[in-house]
Order: C-alpha cells, then structure tokens, then sequence
C-alpha cells in the first residue's frame, strides 16, 4: 500500500474545472476566482478546508479558507490579481479540534460534560502548542493547564474550553499532517482588463483615402483616428495590411475575372512584395503602420492586426516551401474552400504536412514579428479551419512571454468547435449574436454563454456586422434594425465590435437575395465613405459606447439577466455591479417597423429596490427620468425614435428631508 | 514538441465518464455500454470514429464502429458479456477517402467533377491497396486502375469511384496513422447478473427457532428456507452471525441495563468465544452455517451476511491489538456513537490508527474467510463511518479474485457520501427510498437514481423497512401502508429487500412517538414470530416476486418512467425492456385511507401501443384484464382491497380473424 490510508477526506465535484482540468478557465484581471467543491469525510467529524492559489512563477502556494455551504458544498475565492497564470487547488482536513468542541458544546447542552472531555482537550491543545510560534504556544500551554486543572470549578474552565479566543488561536495551528490535497492543479489565464471589456471598430486601411478613387494609407487611417476615438472605441481592427497576390486576384463582388486597377481582397495575401511580414506598399511603410499604432495609442485605441494563416498562389512560401502546401497529382494545390464559397484567390497550408514542425516555427515568427512592432491584438482568422492543437500550442507559447496579447477567433462554425478553440486558448470568440435576433433566440443562447460553464472558458464577440454578414435582419430593418443591434451588442455583450462606415452609415444592400455578402464589398474594392452623413449613427454609437464606460454594470458578461415582458418584441434584461452600486436594465424593440409598448418586470428583491418604494430609472441614452415603482413598468419603444431603453435604476429617490432647506 | 501536431481529431465530452475517468462505472453481465463522446476536426473533412474496448486481462483492444449522431456527438455500445473489468476507450481519424468521396458527389451533383478528382482518389486507392490483404489489394489496384484509365468515359468511371462496393472496401483499411486516442482508458465494473436484480429478505437466526423463548440456529434457519423460498426471494441476509459481547451488552429496548438472558445486539461482535470469524455458539457450527449455505442454493437462495467492522468490548482485538483503538487519557475507548444513537455496547476501530496496514488486511481477511466458507453476498454495515480509501481498497482488493461478490452498502447518510461509496465499489447500496412516500418525493428521486449519471455507478436498494427503520407511513398506514411500500419497493426497483417476519406480519408499533424504532425490537431480544398467521403478506410477496421473475421489465432500472395521473394520490409509471417485448405500467394508490381514482395517462406513441386501437392492460397481481383506449385511461383503486395495477400492456388484442373458425 503505497498511500496513506489515513487521509480520509475526499474532494470532489470541483468547479470550475473545465474537461476535468484539462484547460484552464480565464479571468480578467481582478477578477474574483471562486471555486467550489464537495469536500467530505467519513463518518461526523469536523472538517477544514482552504483554497490554494499561486501565479505560475511563484513557488509557494497562498491559502484562503473555504466556507461551508449545503450539502457538503464549500466555496473559496481568491482574486486574480496579475495578469499572467494562476493555478489553485484545495486541501481538507479533519479538524479534530473542531470536532472536539463541537461534540464538548452538546454535551455541555445537555449537561452531560466531564472531565474526561476536557482531558482530551487539552491533549489536542498540547500538540498545537507544539506547532505553535512561541507567543502563541505560551498562551496555548496556559490554555491546557486551565483544562487540566483541579481548580477553578468544571464549569468555569468548559467556558474557557469552547471560548472563541480559544478558538481562534486553535484554528492557527491546526494539525494537516493527514490533510487530503486534491490531487489536480487546475489553471485560470488572467488577461487584461480588455480582454473582458472591449469595443472593436472594424475599418479598411485602403478606403481611407480623403478623395475618391484614391488607394488609402497608413497616414489616412491617423488622420481618421479621431473620428473612431470620437465614437468611443477603444480597438482598431485593421483586416490584412500584407501585400495581395495577383495570381486568381478577385475582381468586383468576388468576380473571377478581374479589371486591371481591382485590388483584390487583402485575405489572399503575399505577393513578390512579400507575404505575412511585409506590408502592402500601398499603405505605407513599417514605419507608417508603428507611427498609426503610436497615434492610435495617443487617443487610447489599440491597433489590433488581421492574422490571415493562408496564402496566395504567389505568396513566396509557395516556391520557398513549396512542402507546406498540398500538391495534388497536376502539381497544383487546391484553392480554399468553405463550401459553398470559393476562395480561388487562397492556397491552404498543410497543417499536417511532413514538415509541419518548421511550418508552425514560421508562423509563430509572424506573431512575433508584429509583436515587436507594438501590436498586442490579434484578430484569428478562420482558425476553425487550422488544427486546434496548432492553436493551443502558438498560442500558449505566444502567452508564456507576453500574456497581455489578446486573440480573437473569427470562427462561424459549428458550436462544439467554436467553444474548444476557446478552451485551447482564444481570449475572446465571435459568436452567432448576429443570427439570434427574437427574444426566445436571444435568451436562450445568452443564457448558454453567461450562465453556464461555457462562460469560464469562452468570451463572446458580439458583432451585429462583418465584411462578410449582411444579416438579414439588417437588409430589412432599415435604420431602426442598425439601432436594435447596436443597443443589443453593446449592452448584451461587454465585448462588441462593428464593420464601419458600413454600419454607422446602414449600409445594406446585399449581392444577391437570400445571401448575406455585401452587394459591391469592400472586400474586392476601395471604397470611399462618406463618414460624415446627417444619418450617420456615430453620434448614438458615441452615446452608448460612453454609456459603457461610465456604467461598469455593462463591463462584465456574467451578471446578465433576462426578465419577463408581456410583449414577445420587448427584450428587458438587467446587469449589474456585484455590490449593486450600479445597476442598469435595458428594454429593446425587437420589431424595426412598429411601436411596441407593454409591462417589464424588474426583480426588485434581487436588486434591492424596494417594492413598496418608487425608484428612478434613467434612460441614459435620451436623458429622460422615469419614476418607477415596483416590479412591473410601463414601456413603450417606437423605433423610428429611438428603439430601447439603457437605464440606469437608482435605488432611493431624494425626498424633501435629504435638502438642508427642509426643517 | 514532443507531440505529433498531425493528429488532428478532437475527441472530448466522453459519457459515461465518473470523475474524469476516476471511477468505474457498472454493469451486470450483458448489459450494453452506450458510449458517446464530441469529436471532430478543424476544417471541412470526413471522420471516422470506432469505440475500444477489452476485458481487463486481455491485451489487445477490440473495436466497433461509432454512428454520428448530431452536433459533432458520436455513439458507439458493446455489450459487457463476460463478469469482470472491461476497458474502453475511443479513437478518431480524419477519413480522407470518405472526405474526397463527398466532395466527389458534390462535384459530380452539379456536373463539376474532373479526371483530376479521380486521379487524386486513385492515390488514396493506391495506399489502401498497401495495407490491405492479397486478395482486397489486387480488387483495389484494379480499381485505381479504372479511375486512371482512358476508358470507359469520365462518368463511367466516376461511378466506380462512388460505389459502394468501393466505399465498403476501402473502409476495412482506413489511414489511421495519424489518428487520435482518447487518453483516457475507462473502466467498467461488470458485476452477475443479481447485481442488478435481486429481491432480499432479512432475517435473525436467533428468532428462528421452532418454540418459543428458544434460541434460534442455523438448523432452524434450514427449515425456514421453503418459507423464504415459497415468497420468492433470492436472498437471505443474516444479521452479524458472531459472537456477542458481554460488556456493556443491551437490555430489551437499547436499556443500559441488562437482565441475566438478554442476548445482546448481533452487531456487539467479538467475545471470548471469538470475534468477526467465529460462530455465536448459540447458533451452531461453521460446519452448520456451511450446510445453510448449501440448503439455501438448493432453493435458489444465496445467504448473505453482515459485515459490521466494529467490536464489542471483550472482542479478542481490543486486547490483542489494543493500537486499534482510539485509547482516552483515562484508558478508555469512547464507544461508538451515531448522534443521538448511543452505541455503549460497541468500540469503533480506528483506522487511522499508526497500524493501519495491519489492521486494514486483517479486515480483509474477515472477507477472505467467509468467501472461503462460499459467501459471495455481504451487507455492509454503516460504511460511511469507515474510510472511503479503505472501502476503495478493500472492495478492488476481493474484487480482483473474487469478481462475483457483492457489497451492498447500508450507509443511511448525506447524499454525496452515499454517492462516493458506490463510486469507490459498492455494487449496491440502501437507499433513502424509505423516506420517499409523496408522488413528488418519488417522483423527483428516482429520476435523480435512473435518469442521471448516478445511474451510472449507484444501484439502489429498496428496503420499506429495516430492523433500525419503521417509518412512520407504516407505523400509521396500517396493513394498506404495507401492500403499498411492498409494491413500491419491487416495482421502482430491481433490487429490493425486506426485513421479515416485521414486515409480511405489518408489524408496526414504534418504541416511542416520532422515533423509527421497533418496539420490543428484534435487534436486543429473540422474538417467536408467527408465520403463517392469517393476515400475513406472504402470498402477496410471493406474487409480486414472481411477477418481477416473470417479467424483464421489472429487472432493470433504467428504463422506469413516471407518467402524469389527474390525483396527487395516484402514482403512475412504466418500465419495458429494450425491444418492447415486456411492457409494464405500475399504478399505486399512495393513500392507505381511501379509495382513489383518477386517469392515467400512457405514453402509448413510446410505448409503440396504437393510440387509436385498444389494447389489454393485464393485472398481474389479480389476474383482472381491462381493454384499455388510447393514453388516457380510468383508474380506481381501494387500499383495502389492493392499492395497486401492475399491468403488463399487450400492444396488439387477438381479433376475430386470428383464429382458426374466422373465414
């Protein structure tokens, strides 16, 4: 027997603990951790439990005592403090000192207490003694000597044997020679604060130009700079900046055939220019782009790069590693596909090529490569398509050095693939936000991304567009459609991104009915906006993404709530601080087209409005204060106005005693 | 990397999986294991799937393929035929012959296949071919042969390539070179038959004898067994068979105080005579016990006997191996307690004692001596104040050599430690199923006991009463109470038991108000029962037993299902075998005061019945056959009478042109 038989407390049922350990779970930094387990040992004695935590780098374990719930439940937190890597673990213990007075307590109840008891008292409190620092020990022999004693009467020394001091002391050497550690160390990625609260603006370096017709630039983009501060976004998402083959180059809305001034889509990148390390000579130089990043950092935008795993047939991996692509047996390598869309443009990497060893070098060196130049996002794409084990590994070795990068993977794909890449490693994840428009599809899916495990592991995106989702909703919802989604991502998710001008602007005319490209996509052209239309939403999207930040209520995924509304097209949801210093309650008009009107229900207990009380609710998006009172509210949204309430609920109204002129 | 990042497949979400694989899971023999796991891979490519598995002591793995279900979720079942430990496991490999044959028939749908398709499949013909067999490689050449040939025609060919004469052959040697393993090897413990149903009744030897104020033996015991048989019951449990402690010993009623021929609780074990291997004198000789044995299997019974790890005071341990104690500092061992039950007449072992080894393999041989007299059933006593390693260690340890014995845990505790007792190895376990009297009650656990993972590891026992346990629906139900908890019992579950003569003979005076004990109780006198009294349950027993023997559906647990009925006070459920061939519906008037009535409703589409054509619902129990219509049906049942249907539903009715004179 090559374990110690002795140690009797069991742990399990530990949570979080994601595929049994396998993966860590994330935090933001600051972020409380709170872990629990079913923690138990045979028989009726009293056990104790801590919570171990440490960073990766730090040697010693840090305690916190675990608190005793139902059901043989305990629950610790520790707070994850620094960004990098904690692990946390559990130990119990039979506390038989606990266990001592807890049984002296009943008998003392019944007056069934002895001498005898407070005999084998005093014997746990000699062997604390002995692990004792010295002051404390001093205290403790006194402690057992009173015990022991002949005088004064039992009565008075069973009163120093259950004292708290007693007690208290007691719990400070407690005897954890046959403590049960749970036998995992289980990981949490702390990242920065913005991995957990972000606004994404999404914009195409090329279409930046001040005139029509001109190839934007680097230069271009700093002088937009302020327009995108000025809507309040903090991340600026540049799709490929790399050279764009030539070679199968897309014309027009994806056309095969190309006019001869077509750029091409900036995702079929390389040329003789060069590939994933050079940028496109169009936009600039090295130097522009780290001087955008420099002036984007001035107005507190991060510049976050495209990371496009895929080349063009001209790409010069093709000739100088011809062995990381797929040959077939006419010595030519099959374009990508993503059924039904084709991509004639794009030439995969063979992931599992013979050479695949040298292949994920090359590629982890483009990370790095943009990492010296100051960027520290990345937007993944397509990452479903690459081996999630590729990703666990760049990613993982990425992190160990510079734990502040943020990735995002844009994978719309099936949803057990979409949450393991999470889990291998991705800080945030688009979603399918934009496909769940009515109140039970909203409901149901946030519910699965808050409320479940899958929150511990997968930080969604939301996006009500991107260059390649047209939804269908906002086709045909007009401007009030734009509005909806906007509200909804930004205040459902406190990580949301928009493909501009072509939000702000509604933009939404498809390629073709049915599908949701673009109709004339940027994607195949340069395009010149006009940023500065009197129907533009950037003046809502300024007011709502500054709501954001003064509200940390909407900074946070977790505490979201859905609450009943008598209307099927009124959306009500809460969210809110744990201390509940700031709460805010949204309503939305899901229907673009007509005035929706009914009664919400706030749950008032939880939020410790009082019932019986009015409360004020302020719509932060209009000004407006309403007087609420209880739990059901009258609402009503016309969506040619303004189609939702962003309110925030104020717990106590001012009354005439809180004004020094009352009296 | 140490890692092959080749192997792309993702293999998770694996159930059934006990604690990440920590812990077995159970079968009976021939039960099938249903495996279901999420696998997948990045991108767009076919896999392909097989479930592994092997009996411990074999080396090489077996394999069946896995179906797709949805969601990326896969299943696969292989039947546990042989009594032992199994293993399984799963593996997962990107298919790329079924992956280039889809794409060929969505090329081919639309008119865009070309000869390089079928060169490109010609290559993966050609490595097949190198794996196979003499005879299959020569059927492969020749079919690469074919899709490379000039002749015949493009569409010809094409054909070939998608036959499934091509698909079947090429699927018998997959590329599994780069597949992946599950990492874990999961365990299953398949355990007889009789694991899974059994029908136990309890009975002191020592109130077996023919005259009253006698001590009863393992002779008398002999001559009660055509009783136990005629009532159908397999097993024969005995209460501690030992000698019995003089110090400390019991009076009548749990009195401290003891008249000269008290006989003392069975469970005080240990006395000058001998201690858990030794034979109480009183009740005969091990050749006598061993001649019970032999009697009872005769009859179809097995004897199963108590394994109460605990000594009376003047057991030979307590002064040959006094370190097995827990030793006061006034030199005395505090006795056992289960607050507020008081146990005076009984020491604890204390397993943590320095000397555990010893102590934990001279338990060990406790079981090895009694396996040696040809006991393969033990009921444990109150195991969960005993170590959970210990029970782990102890149960593997016999199981390994003797994997036809059954440990049937008695530990009436909080659920997670019941829980963790079946996981670490008991093959059944009490449950609290004595507690359960209302429809919701019922209702809600034995969906938590048969439609969870629980199932997986815990196998209830249903026990109405024990000789510690008179509830207070029988104290107050009166015979009705009895007929009611005796259906209850037999039909929720596979595994029941009772402990008679209590129970046919409705005994039911309590000790006092609002306790479970029996007055007069069994466990501290030797009581003179009387059999074959007029209103006793036997024959009642007798036919419920022999409806459960006659009837699949009554052997298992997991198919029971609880169905709606209009009256609080009727409960409705069914359980079928797989195939449908044996359909029970069980219908139970929880009331023991009054007739009640109301209208179940059968789940006739689950159940394959014709909601539109009528069906018989035979009463097993009174022979009464009713023409039942549809899911609704009317119900009327009179406690005093007989509380419950158990209705074997016959899916077709013989009609007129069934028989010979029809035409």
């Amino acid at each position: 027997m090559a374990f110690d038989g002795r140690r009797r407390v069991v742990i399990e049922g530990v949570a979080p603990e994601i595929d049994g350990g396998l993966f860590p779970i994330k935090r933001a930094r600051g972020e409380p951790v709170s872990v629990e387990a079913d923690i138990f040992v045979d028989g009726h004695e009293v056990i104790s439990c801590v919570l171990l935590f440490r960073l990766e780098q730090d040697k010693d374990w840090r305690e916190t005592p675990m608190q005793s719930l139902v059901n043989d439940r305990w629950r610790g937190m520790f707070v994850a403090a620094e960004v990098g890597r904690y692990f946390y673990s559990l130990a119990g213990w039979v506390d038989r000192f606990k266990s001592w007075r807890r049984d002296l307590q009943k008998k003392a109840d019944v007056g069934e207490h002895t001498e005898l008891d407070l005999q084998t008292g005093a014997l746990l409190i000699d062997e604390a003694a002995a692990r004792a620092a010295a002051q404390d020990a001093r205290q403790l022999v006194q402690a057992a000597k009173t015990l022991r004693a002949k005088n004064p009467g039992l009565s008075e020394r069973l009163a120093r044997a259950l004292s708290d001091d007693l007690l208290r002391l007691m719990a400070l050497y407690p005897d954890r020679s046959l403590e049960t550690r749970y036998a995992k160390e289980l990981a949490v990625v702390v990242d920065r604060e913005k991995a957990r609260f972000s606004a994404w603006y999404e914009m195409f370096p090329r279409s930046c130009a001040a005139k029509a017709g001109k190839h934007g630039t680097f230069k271009d983009c700093e002088r937009l700079l302020p327009y995108v501060a000025s809507m309040g976004f903090d991340t600026l998402y540049l799709p490929p900046i790399h050279p764009i083959g030539r070679a199968h180059r897309k014309g027009k809305n994806n056309q095969i055939k190309t006019a001869a001034n077509d750029p091409g889509s900036p995702w079929a990148i390389g040329a003789k220019e060069g590939g994933h390390q050079s940028i496109h000579p169009q936009l600039g130089t090295l130097e522009d782009f780290k001087s955008l990043v420099r002036q984007a950092a001035a107005l507190g935008i991060e510049v976050a790069l495209d990371l496009a795993y895929q080349c063009s047939p001209d790409h010069p991996y093709v000739e100088e590693h011809p062995q990381w692509f797929r040959w077939r047996p006419d010595n030519t390598v099959q374009y990508a596909e993503n059924p039904p869309k084709k991509y004639q443009d794009i030439y995969p990497l063979d992931f599992t090529s013979e050479q695949w060893p040298e292949l994920w070098q090359e590629l982890q060196s483009v990370v790095q490569f943009w990492l010296e130049q100051g960027v520290r996002i990345f937007r993944v794409d397509n990452p479903h398509t690459k081996p999630l084990a590729f990703w666990q590994w760049l990613i993982g070795a990425i992190k160990k050095d510079h734990p502040d990068v943020i990735f995002l993977a844009e994978a719309f794909t099936r949803p057990k693939v979409m949450y393991r890449l999470a889990k291998v490693g991705f800080t945030q994840s688009y979603s399918y936000f934009a496909w769940r428009n009515s109140k039970p599809e909203i409901t149901e899916y946030f519910k699965e991304l808050t409320q479940t495990e899958v929150r511990e592991y997968f930080r969604p995106s939301l996006w009500p567009n991107t260059p390649d989702i047209l939804t269908e909703y906002l086709q045909f919802g007009g401007r009030p459609a734009f509005m909806i989604r906007l509200v909804l991502a930004a205040t459902l998710g406190a990580n949301y991104g928009i493909y501009g001008p072509a939000f702000e602007l509604c933009e939404a005319r498809p390629r073709e009915p049915g599908g949701e490209e673009y109709l004339d996509s940027e994607k195949y052209e340069i395009k010149h906006w006009d940023r500065e239309r009197a129907d533009s939403l950037k003046e809502l999207i300024a007011r709502i993404n500054h709501i954001r930040k003064e509200n940390p209520a909407l900074q946070n995924d977790w505490s979201l709530r859905f609450h009943e509304v008598d209307n099927e097209q009124l959306l009500c949801y809460t969210k809110q601080t744990k201390d509940l210093s700031n709460v805010i309650a949204v309503v939305v008009n899901l229907d673009p087209h007509h005035v929706q009107s009914g009664w919400v229900k706030i749950p008032v207990e939880a939020l410790r409005l009082d019932p019986l009380e009015s409360y004020q609710a302020h719509d932060l998006l209009t000004g407006a204060r309403f007087l609420w009172h209880g739990a059901r509210n009258y609402v009503e949204l016309d969506p040619q106005a303004i189609p939702a309430h962003i309110l925030r609920l104020r717990r106590r109204l001012r009354r005439e005693q809180d004004f020094d002129y009352f009296m």
